[in-house]
This record gives structure tokens, C-alpha cells and sequence, in this order.
């Protein structure tokens, strides 16, 4: 008895320890974001001076140039890159469109959707139908659609806390409504754009658009999606619409995953990486997506090195190709993991914007690791306000690691997701909506949550 | 024993019960606040149509009658006024800066601090004498500093994760250094703007400016602080320093807290308050201080009243006048609840900004409470993410309260800290950097937790 409870002691007293050595390390990391940051210098560059950099652009090559020379100024153990080709997709010239309500033409906002095809030269003039799901389209068929413009109007569900869930619901209007329209003969398909903000910006995002029967799709403005719907409804006679987009899908190019590694020091064939990615849409400079995402991997590294830590397992920063349009990065690097036999722990990605750290979701957790977590990392993220640490999430560049490594724990950094579906995808997707402090504290929260990992594992 | 277990059934039973039912309200609350929210449009009026609204001017006035006029459109129990003299400061001409380095002269932004003096009408031009502390300054003593123009420049500590820490022990070069600075005979005194972010806006708010050796005051952009530091370090002969600014203090001006209450229908004579302040500093619209606190608390009422809650305990929006320079709604408001001996349970303030709830902080809570209440709200208030419940907080204008109301719990709402400081005082505090879902979760975090405590007390 009295053996046993010196040994209690003993492990008590060794986890009051680690628990005050993991808290030290912890605060230096975050000393090391705040203090000495630069992640947010690193966005304004790939911002301001590289800008939108859509896959297979000549500035998404610029922006692989740039990754690969940054990593290699802070001296990691490794620096490269892993060829991959993607889609190659140009908007072309402005989107025009029109609401025609008898003799009015009232001009509004909207953008092709990314992958989408053009309309004839001359643009695209029809009757206009209104629906609210997938569903309502296959209830009105063929007759009621073919040689319409579908117009996808159903909103954002306001009520959902995290935007995200919002997004989720609405999303399916983007992806794959055209496509169902196209199936019933439509001509066109005009959808709201998934953000729940009242503006008059289109937010563009990928539209499924294999298959044979594919028409022209476009993103319109909320404000002006609300004033369509309105014209409609109070109107006997059919509204008509007109729009023309000259966008298109060019040969694939080559391009790159951009990585970083720090080599572990007692499992080098195990890894722990932190990714985001490197391309964007087009309208803006990518700024909250996913810029920010890029620039905190880069971070996360950057101070684990100027720390002098020397990690048990690889960690790597991940600058993945081509999220928005294909994922074919994300794809390529699981493919290279399986092929190399590389051992993946865990990997987080950031792909939900620089805003101010709550916690992580953890998918592939074995039973009660979760709980375990919860007992012994969230008191130390706790002072960090990071500790919002929950079930489920993860993200479609790490996503395929899944089947590569099936022992991955797949982590979603999870900021405050209010302001993101105001920005995203559309013009707004700027620099200045970007807070340093905000940014920085996301590095800091994933660098910790990281070092937790590499020392302990997940039990 | 049989008894026993029944009765302790029956009480979980309750218990359980009772933990649905509040968890049904909170989602009601939160489901009328983010899908019927007024909150934001009324930030908008406010700011847009009204604009600053600094005590004693005419915009303050209009915003009493604009706030009055809302109140009583919402149909609640009472709307009313409580009157109270305010000061009266007017910061006159645009004021003028430069770094006198030689034969240059660069320009730099400044505002003059509240409630400071005017320079002479030809300026003060000085040598300037750089300090970092109030102990410094003691330090230096009079023959350092006499006839000089002491430059506060002690930065925001970035290794706050709360920005408000940072800004409570920045603080007191503005509000305390000038008045010290004249003691030992300085000429004049320019503050860093207490603000992390390097920009070119000059952040206000009051200095000390009572006793007799008192000294024109300004704050000065965090870049020209950088700048002239630098100018400073690397120059051998001294560089002076010029501004001119033509402020004044005018006479008292009558002025009004406005008010509106549901009433209580079991206990009418005891108060649980919510508020902001309605008084602005003169640089910009106070959206975010304190125009989202006032907006919010009036949402709360309103919220409540449409579900048709009928409170246990009067429940009252306050929209103080005057905490950015005097205080003097929040000491009236107290002084009346004395008078009138009202029972106060609890008073939140909200004026850190409208940004995404993260919780409260509560003072005065009896012992064990704290404890409890994170046993028996936390989870009530988890999945909207607002469940940070700790000690400590509070706010200005709901301070006095506890000389006339000993037993009320004070009760701070905690929004997100990250951007508040970048906006605070500042030309920058405008309607555009609010968002409007972060301002409606607030609204409804407050709601839920006034429903919580008037359905249960603190137990």
C-alpha cells in the first residue's frame, strides 16, 4: 500500500511537471507570434504584391516561386516541392447581366461560376424561374424548366452559430445546381451567393460541370438576388434575364505543392504537418482564403525553429495547389505519402480564415482520446481562449491523407467563423480584412496544439 | 431510504426539466436575434445619421431624443429620462503637428486628448524629451523636464491575449502622464496612441486635466510615435516639436441617461440592468464605442419582449450619458437607484466593442456561485460559444452601483478583444467595422443570460 501511493506520488508529481513544462513552452510560443510575428508581413507580400492566383495562372506560379524562396530564408531542415497538374480555368472578360421587366433593363451583379462554361457570344436571354432546392427542381421537371434560367434563390440559414454549418446547406444550390438544371433542359442557371451578408458583391466557387449536359452558371449579388425575387413575385407577367460570361477551361498546367519540413529528430518517417492553400479565386487577393491559412503554416514552422525545438516526429508546412477548383494538391500529396510509405500522425489544416482562434475539430480520434484531450490539453489552451476542442472537422486538402495514413488524426482549425462568408470567394477577399493579432494568435494556437502532439501523441 | 430516492428522483427529474426548458428559451432568444435582429439596423441609423455624439453637444442631444423616440416605439412597460449635467469639451480646429528636425519640418497626426487645454494661439514649440514610464518621468524630475513637451511612448505589450490588459497598463500615460509631465514644468505633452496596430490614426480619450498646472495634451499616431523615437535615438542634437490645438472645456450642459424597463410581475422594485453608452468621442460615428452597447442592450429588451416574456424582475435597457469624459450617467443612475431605493440583482455592461460573444465576467458574486454557475449555465450557454464565465469585470458606468445597491453582482460582457483597440477612439470607429452577426450574437448572449437570472437568481 504504502509502495503504491509513493508511486501515485510519483506519477502525480511527474504530470504536475509536464503539465508546467508543456504550460512554459506554450507561453513561449505564443511570446514568439505576438512579439516577433510575421506572418502577417508574409500576407501582405503574397496579397499586394502577387494578388489573385487561381491555378494554373502565372500567378499561382509566382506564389509557388515566392513560397519556396520564403521557406528556404528560414533555414528548415527540408524545402520542396511536389509537382501536380491542374485544371486551368479564366474567367475571360466582365460578366454582364440584365433583369429585362418589359422595357426596364436593370443591370446587376453577378460573376461565372469557377469550371462553369461561357454563354454564346451574344449572352443568354430567357425566361427566368425561381426555386429553393434540388429538390423543388425535380418536382417542376422538365416543363416547367427546359429553355429557362434557373435562378437557385434559397438563403442562408441564418440561425446556425458557426457560418460554416450555414454554408454547408446552401452549398449544394452552387455545386451541383447548375448541373441539375442543365439535366432538365435550363438554359442558364443564376444562384444566390452563399454568404449570408446583404451586398451587392457575387461570390464565385466551383459548379460541377462534367458530364454532358452543361450550361452557363453564374453567382449573382444577394442585394440584387432579393430584388430579382421580388420583381418576380410581384409580377403577373414572366420577368426575363439576360447574361453573357466568357470564362473557360484551357489545358491543364503543371504546377506545386510548396512544402517545408522540419525533420523529426526520433520518428522522422512520422508526420505531423499544418497546411493551407496556396491558390485563390480570382476576384480578390485570397486574402482570408486562404492566404491567411499559408502564411500561419509557414508561422507555425518559423517558430518551432527560432525556439531551437527539435521535434520527436516531422512536422511540415503544407502550402497545397489547387483547393478551389479540383484538389488535385491535396490528392497529389496523399498519393506521395502512400508511395513513400510516409507514416502521417496527424494533420490540420487551415482553411477557414485568420480570424480569432476557438479550438480545433479532431476527426479519427480513437475512443475516449477525445476526453482525454479535454482533460489535459484544454487546461492549456484555456488561457489562449484556443480550447474549443470538439469532434469532427477536418478539410479537403487533408481529407485523401485518409486512406494513405488511416491512423491520421485529420484536424480542422476552427477560428471564429462569423465574417468569413462575407468575404469569401468575393472581392472582398482583401488584406485589410485581415487582423494581425487575429492572425497571429491563429499560428500561435496551431504551433502549440502541434508541439502537444509531437510530445505526447494522442492517447 | 425508499423516500429519499424518490425525492432525489423527483428533484433531477426537475432538474433536467428545468435544463430543457431554459435550453428551448435560449435558442428561441438566439433564433429571433439573428433571424428578426433590429440591432444592426439601428447601429446604422445611429452612426449614419446622428454620427459622434460627444457629451453636451447637439448630436448627444439627438441622440437622446433619437433613443427615447426607439424606445417607445418597442412598446415596452416605461420609457424615461434621467437628467444629468455633463461636461462640455469641444476640440475646436483640426490640430496641426510637426517634428522639427533641423530645417525640416514633418507633419504627423495627432488629436488632442479630451478634456485637455488649447496651446497657446501660436503653438508650443519645445524640445522633446522622450519617456516610457510615470516612474520615468519622477525619474527625470525638473531638470530633465521643465519647459520640454514630454513624449509618452510606451507601446501596447503584445503578449496580452486580452487586448484590454494591454490597455490597462498602457493607460496611464494618457490619463495620468500629462498632468504628471506638468508638475515637473513640462511645456506640453504628446501620448502613443494606446493601440498595438502601426497606423497613422491618433487614438483620443480623456486625460487628467483638473489641479492647477495643467498642460495641452494630444495623442500622436502609433507610426509618428515610431518615427520620431527614431528620429530621436539617432540624432545627436536635440529635435523639437510643435502643435497647436485650440480645444476648450465650456460650461456644464444638461443632458439624460434614457431608459426603458419591463416590469417585473413578482418583484417590480428589483432591477436587472443591461447597458452602453450613448456618448461618443468626436473623431468618428462610436460604432463600436459605444454604439453596438447601446444598440445591443435596447435588442435585449426587445428580443425579450416579442417572445412575450413576462420577467419575474424588472428588466431595463440603460443608454448612459457621458462615460467617455465624466462619468456622470453612471454615478446618476446609481445616485437615483439609492434615492429610489431600488434593489439591483445585476447590471451588464457592454462597451468592449460589438464584437462574437466569448462570455462574461462577474464581481460580486456570493462564494460558490462561480462554481455554479458554470456548472448549471455553462452548458446552456456552450453551443452558442459564449460560455466564458469568470471572475472579475464589470464597466464604468455600472461601478457605482455598488455603493447604492451593495448586493449587486457586476457583470462585464465579453466580446472577442482582438480588434477593438484598432478602432477605439479613432477616426476608424465606424459602422463598417461591425459586423452584423458578431452584434447580434452579443445581443442574444446578453438576453439568454438575463433570462437565466431572472428565472434562477444566483445560487
Amino acid at each position: 500500500m504504502k509502495l503504491k501511493l509513493t508511486l501515485l506520488a510519483f506519477f502525480l508529481f511527474n504530470a504536475i511537471l509536464l503539465h508546467a513544462q508543456d504550460s512554459l513552452y506554450i507561453r513561449k510560443i505564443y511570446d514568439e507570434a505576438l512579439v516577433n510575428g510575421q506572418c502577417y508581413s508574409n500576407l501582405h507580400y503574397l496579397c499586394k504584391n502577387i494578388g489573385e492566383r487561381l491555378s494554373g495562372s502565372a500567378n499561382a506560379q509566382k506564389a509557388v516561386d515566392w513560397s519556396k524562396k520564403l521557406m528556404e530564408s528560414y533555414g528548415f531542415d527540408k524545402v520542396f516541392l511536389q509537382e501536380v497538374m491542374v485544371p486551368h480555368w479564366v474567367r475571360g472578360q466582365k460578366e454582364v447581366a440584365l433583369i429585362l421587366d418589359g422595357n426596364k433593363k436593370i443591370p446587376v451583379p453577378i460573376c461565372a461560376l469557377g469550371m462553369s462554361i461561357a454563354t454564346p457570344k451574344e449572352g443568354i436571354t430567357a425566361n427566368i424561374i425561381e426555386v429553393h432546392s434540388l429538390r423543388e427542381l425535380d418536382t417542376l421537371g422538365a416543363a416547367a424548366i427546359k429553355g429557362k434560367i434557373v435562378f437557385f434563390n434559397r438563403p442562408f440559414d441564418p440561425r446556425f452559430i458557426e457560418t460554416g454549418a450555414a454554408y454547408g446547406t446552401a452549398g449544394d444550390q452552387r455545386f451541383l445546381g447548375p448541373a441539375a438544371a442543365a439535366k432538365y433542359g435550363a438554359a442558364g442557371a443564376i444562384v444566390r451567393s452563399l454568404t449570408e451578408i446583404i451586398d451587392d458583391y457575387p461570390h464565385t466557387g466551383a459548379t460541377l460541370s462534367s458530364g454532358k449536359n452543361i450550361i452557363p452558371a453564374a453567382a449573382i449579388s444577394t442585394k440584387a438576388a432579393d430584388e430579382l425575387s421580388a420583381l418576380l413575385k410581384s409580377h403577373k407577367k414572366a420577368i426575363k434575364f439576360y447574361f453573357k460570361q466568357s470564362c473557360q477551361l484551357l489545358p491543364d498546367e503543371k504546377s506545386f505543392n510548396v512544402l517545408a519540413e522540419l525533420t523529426g529528430t526520433e520518428q522522422p518517417n512520422k508526420f505531423i504537418t499544418v497546411g493551407g492553400h496556396l491558390d485563390s479565386w480570382d476576384l480578390a487577393e485570397g486574402a482570408n482564403d486562404d492566404g491567411t491559412g499559408v502564411v500561419q503554416s509557414l508561422e507555425v514552422l518559423r517558430i518551432l525553429k527560432v525556439l531551437g525545438y527539435h521535434p520527436k516526429n516531422s512536422i511540415r508546412a503544407v502550402f497545397f495547389m489547387n483547393e478551389e477548383n479540383g484538389d488535385k494538391g491535396g490528392e497529389k500529396y496523399a498519393e506521395l505519402a502512400a508511395k513513400n510509405k510516409e507514416d502521417h500522425i496527424a494533420a490540420i489544416e487551415t482553411d477557414e480564415g485568420g480570424f480569432t482562434p476557438r479550438g480545433f475539430g479532431f476527426t479519427g480520434l480513437k475512443k475516449g482520446v477525445l476526453q482525454n484531450i479535454n482533460l489535459n490539453w484544454k487546461p492549456l489552451l484555456e488561457p489562449y481562449e484556443a480550447d474549443r476542442l470538439i469532434a469532427g472537422g477536418g478539410g479537403s486538402d487533408i481529407g485523401p491523407l485518409v486512406t494513405a495514413s488511416p491512423s491520421v488524426v485529420i484536424i480542422g482549425y476552427l477560428p471564429d467563423s462569423q465574417r468569413y462568408f462575407d468575404l469569401h470567394h468575393s472581392a472582398k477577399d482583401v488584406f485589410e480584412n485581415v487582423d494581425k493579432r487575429e492572425l497571429e494568435l491563429g499560428s500561435a494556437a496551431m504551433a502549440a496544439l502541434i508541439y502537444l502532439i509531437d510530445q505526447h501523441g494522442f492517447q
